[in-house]
């Protein structure tokens, strides 16, 4: 029989042959493969493939080979428990981003030493080589297998019990079991339906992190189970990367630096997700709104505004009650009368149906367009308290919005104009490399989706137009576009590593259509407008978040709280420290003469500390010759330079947004 | 006997002597006086007066005296329309600020043909000369007197219905009836506190405005009765001049030319009370914004930012939900658990103990005081629909709030800079004059307040220290003071002569003390803080508004969303045009070339309603000598000016605050 590989590549092998031995034929392992697709759906590698079959690699440094290995590790785990523990009973245990989970009921709480024991015992399995064995199965057989565990035979008979555990097999999908078969005859199994590595041996590395308290399908209404969290890598290295990351993450953590730093800080009176910007925080965050404000103006962008409050009726035109209600905070009932108990009003969790307001307040001429509005909208997401990550995830925050309203002909020139926009955004925040992933989102299923073909193919196209022109490297995720339109999403790659999803356009056929808008065209008839959303920082609070863990606290230059801190040696030369000072604030800098009683030392430890870029020390020398010596809060001393000659370099690295000492 | 007057005069007078007499007697009686005070309480000039009593009058022309006018007024109303419409029963009829109303139960809504007849009979009652004649009754006789009249009944019967009618005697303090006698011998009478003027030929000028429908009691559970409005005055004069004010105020109603100029609209959408800015109304406040973040600055504040949602916790510690639950917006559920339904959210009344929690994120010394936190913080009030009045009475709007924590010695010195920058403040928006109106209010009723002895005196000495420092005429309002604290409050006066109140600035015990405020002093000791509230715009919204009806749409030209339109003669002058909004626009100047299909007179007319400050003229002699002719939105027209000169002179304009081109 015949079966093709990647690139279209074929080859002739026997009926019965496995995934793996097809790789090998068509030649297409290279590196570590742990399982394949076979048209498209993942399969262990002992998988038979039928004639005419695709077949491809799932490589072990793949995000989708990662997924399986620690899946594969998420087994090992709780076998590991069962034998430790014998009859405790286990809930799910899926692979989740950078690691993997399982819950268990076991009689006490789990302690760090149950941890180390456990993993001893998985690297005893693991070492074991135990393969992982596909067995598919009636409804009836399992029930029976898993008869001691409440939680499994509560999945196999509760469809929505089976719909949350996403490593189970879909309802009426027919059921399969994994079994680790071990050297003595016994074995441990679950509910899954895979795919796996071939046997626990394919496990490069892993380890356990903690352990946590976890509702039986995340209720609390159920009983509290043991969730055990652990990662595991396709190498030694890989792993070794990653918890030196996440080790660099905890130290750089926004939220503690936010309070050290006296920038940020989140009271327990306000709730989870809610913050409050002390002083030197909302320095910060005054010049990334001037700079956003500033720039979107430039860009031809008005700027408008629109409250945080609106009766319901907005989003139920809008759809958003219907699509996007768990998203929401629960209404607020106003205005009581006879006719009813009052009126729904919601803190907004979007502004675009506001913005389609402001379009709508007249009639439109296609003179007009592209009409760009912009805001800095505050909206309201319901996130679960457990999900709440200070400004990364937060219940509240300001998005850089805009909506363009555009005829079809523009669609492609305002898009390159917001991915030009983008990068421009990067280059002055210093993310000079630009993004480290662009992805063009295509139409979900139809059905699903609202617009024509027509317009979701001219939609396309103009985006895919527009990534051209733009010369940026991109993918395309086919069917990951939004129900309402095609959109285009772009990351940024940390100092450590991590990425982030930063910037977001889409096109939107939903709130044009709902809103029934128009614009009266060249021909004199009314005309439908494309609407194009984007948001650049995303989320301004969230975007600070990452800028404060990607500098570690030490922000360029002109984002800076304090530019320069003047410190005088003596009393005797505050005079001058103040002259210095006068010269820095009169060129529009942020600059403060540190009057403190510390000593010399104590005050450039603290400003050091507090990453002010520059350290101004001031001294008799200094005082005659009108100069300053420059201690910057990362590198080597500069003595004896021109004020005024440094007044001006200082303005200039602030208008080119220079980064100012950084580390390394 | 011997009566008193005002500033301390004496004078004998025999027993049985009236209110009037001991006016006139004393001499104190100038101008029309419509009743009198004995010691201090409001009472009929017939009113006999005792032995050493003070005695002081009460003219037409005062607020006090407005209200009585009105009041009778309303008496003479309700008669007419008991004689033209026999057994209607009517309810309350107080009077209110600008006039008076009274609630009609009739057969069928009045018409406006009901109103001018109810007018017309007025104005024979008035002739009739009828005196208001007081009679103090039993419950029992007043039960009877009106007994077909089933809201009096209620009145009389039911101590809460009592209380909320402003007009009769307050439960328990003994009933008395005011009685109109008609010439034919019959008479109308209503329960009513009092006091009235003498006879009805003393109401000097008065007309009824409009019908409209109201609640008994304000419930819509009751009936809707007819409620009609008018407005009464000490003089013809001022009657005219209220009617040619409110008729003014109606033309430049802020929602009407909002609309008009496209600077906001009111969605139905939304709500009453929110609105959208539109880019040009954006514009406006953008640079509304701009203006106070940059002033608060320089002024010393540091800007933060607070959420506007938090959990009810904050405002059950700040006292706000005891206090003022009623202003607040219903609360949110979040975060459902075993324990509770949900825990209560509320979208945020006040800034206050948001910054509060700011101050209390770390421990503060004497050396960091006066910190002064600022922000353009949005609250949300819940005012009912009936009373919102778009901008100006909303349901959501920007403060431009900030909280000063400083010791006790630095109060004065505080306040006086509050109110010094209101007075930049006014002075850059067109207020010129200063404030029409400074007032400081002081201690209410001990028993009501927060904060010891020592702390009101101290407060309040250093408000008066600061308006005596300041400059400021000033009248004390006493008693009207916070609860929480003494305060000063000022007032401007707009172009038709509308008084507004903006600022206000104000000391708070309260959160100190609830939120355990502290701050180390300088003897290592930890001391409370002062805390002083102040807004300058008070709320930004409201003065957009009160600025938009100010200048009648006719923005200062700092202000205006377009400083210059320039308009080319011919498509051949496009070129220069181009240049000239080029210059204009490198100075920072916000001007455009009106590149329409219009004529030049269009475009001219076009622009001036839109109160565009200037209109610039280009055609071949302006391109040949690089000159402007320059249209002002009102006033004469100049001819060949040369453009540098011009560009100079508009933004010396915009930078000196200038008014720019004004009526008259």
């Amino acid at each position: 029989m015949t079966v093709y590989g990647p690139d279209g590549a074929s080859v002739e092998v026997p009926t019965g042959t496995t995934a793996q031995d097809a790789l090998k034929a068509l030649g297409a392992v290279r590196g570590m493969v742990v399982a394949a697709t076979v048209d498209g759906t993942p399969v262990d590698l002992s998988r038979e493939v039928a004639d005419g079959a695709r077949v491809e690699p799932i490589a072990a440094d793949s995000d989708d080979g990662r997924f399986i290995i620690r899946h594969s590790t998420a087994h090992v785990m709780a076998q590991a428990v069962t034998d430790l523990f014998p009859g405790t009973p286990f809930g799910i245990g899926p692979p989740v981003e950078n690691g993997f989970y399982y819950d268990f009921d076991p009689e006490r709480p789990f302690t760090a030493d149950d941890l180390e024991q456990i993993e001893a015992r998985m690297v005893e399995i693991v070492r074991e080589d135990q393969p992982f064995v596909r067995v598919e199965v009636h409804r009836d057989e399992a029930l029976e297998a898993f008869a001691d565990n409440p939680y499994k035979v509560e999945i196999l008979t509760d469809g929505e019990a089976a719909a949350e555990d996403p490593t189970v097999n879909p309802d009426g999908a027919g059921i399969s079991i994994y079994r680790n078969d071990k050297p003595d005859g016994g074995h441990w199994q679950d509910l899954c339906r895979g795919p796996h590595v071939p046997t626990t041996k394919w496990i490069p590395a892993f380890t356990l992190q903690r352990v946590a308290g976890a509702y039986w399908r995340g209720s609390e209404q159920n009983p509290m189970l043991q969730r055990i969290y652990g990662t595991a890598w396709e190498s030694k290295k890989a792993l070794k990367a990653f918890l030196t990351q996440q080790e660099e993450a905890r130290k750089r953590d926004h939220r503690k630096l936010g309070r050290e730093l006296d920038l940020i800080s989140f009271p327990e009176e306000l709730g989870p997700g809610l913050a409050v910007w002390h002083p030197d925080g909302g320095i910060v965050r005054q010049q990334m709104e001037d700079y956003i404000r500033a720039a979107t103006r430039r860009h031809g962008y008005e700027g408008v505004y629109t409250p945080h409050l609106t009766k319901g009726q907005l989003f139920a035109t809008s759809g958003h009650l219907d699509f996007y209600a768990d998203g929401m905070y629960p209404p607020m009932q106003l205005d009581p009368s006879s006719e009813s108990e009052g009126i729904d009003y919601y803190p907004k969790p979007m502004n675009c149906p506001m913005h389609v307001l402001i379009y709508a307040s007249r009639q439109r001429s296609y003179r007009e367009l592209p009409l760009r509005l912009a805001e800095l909208g505050t909206v309201y997401r319901y996130e679960k308290s457990g999900t709440v990550h200070g400004l990364l995830r937060a219940r509240g925050f300001t998005q850089d919005d805009s909506h363009i309203f555009c005829t079809a002909d523009q669609v492609v020139d305002e898009v390159l104009g917001c991915l030009t926009f983008a990068l421009e955004v990067y280059r002055d925040y210093g993310f000079s490399a630009g993004p480290s992933r662009v992805a063009l989102s295509t139409r979900p299923p139809k059905a699903e989706t609202v617009g024509t073909d027509e317009e979701w193919a001219h939609a396309e196209d103009a985006l895919r137009q527009a990534l051209d022109r733009s010369g940026l490297d991109y993918v395309v995720d086919e069917g990951e576009g939004a129900f309402y339109g095609p959109k285009i999403d772009l990351q940024v790659t940390d100092a450590i590593g991590r990425a982030w999803q930063l910037t977001t356009v889409q096109v939107d056929f939903n709130h044009p259509q709902r809103f029934d808008l128009t614009y009266t065209g060249s021909d004199g008839e009314a005309h439908r407008p494309y609407m194009v959303h984007r948001a650049l920082y995303g989320s301004l609070d969230r975007f600070f978040g990452i800028l404060l863990e990607h500098y570690n606290g030490a922000f360029p230059t002109w984002l800076a709280p304090r530019q320069a801190v003047v410190i005088p040696i003596s009393d005797a030369h505050l005079d001058y420290a103040r002259e210095v000072e006068s010269a820095l604030r009169a060129a529009d800098l942020r600059a403060q003469v540190d009057v403190g009683d510390d000593t010399m030392g104590a005050k450039i430890r603290k400003h050091q500390q507090a990453r002010v870029p520059y350290m101004l020390i001031v001294g008799d020398a200094e005082a005659e010759d009108r100069t300053v010596s420059i201690r910057p809060r990362y590198g080597d001393q500069r003595k004896g330079v021109a004020l005024d000659a440094w007044v001006a370099e200082l303005a200039d690295e602030v208008s080119a947004k220079g980064l100012g000492p950084q580390p390394g």
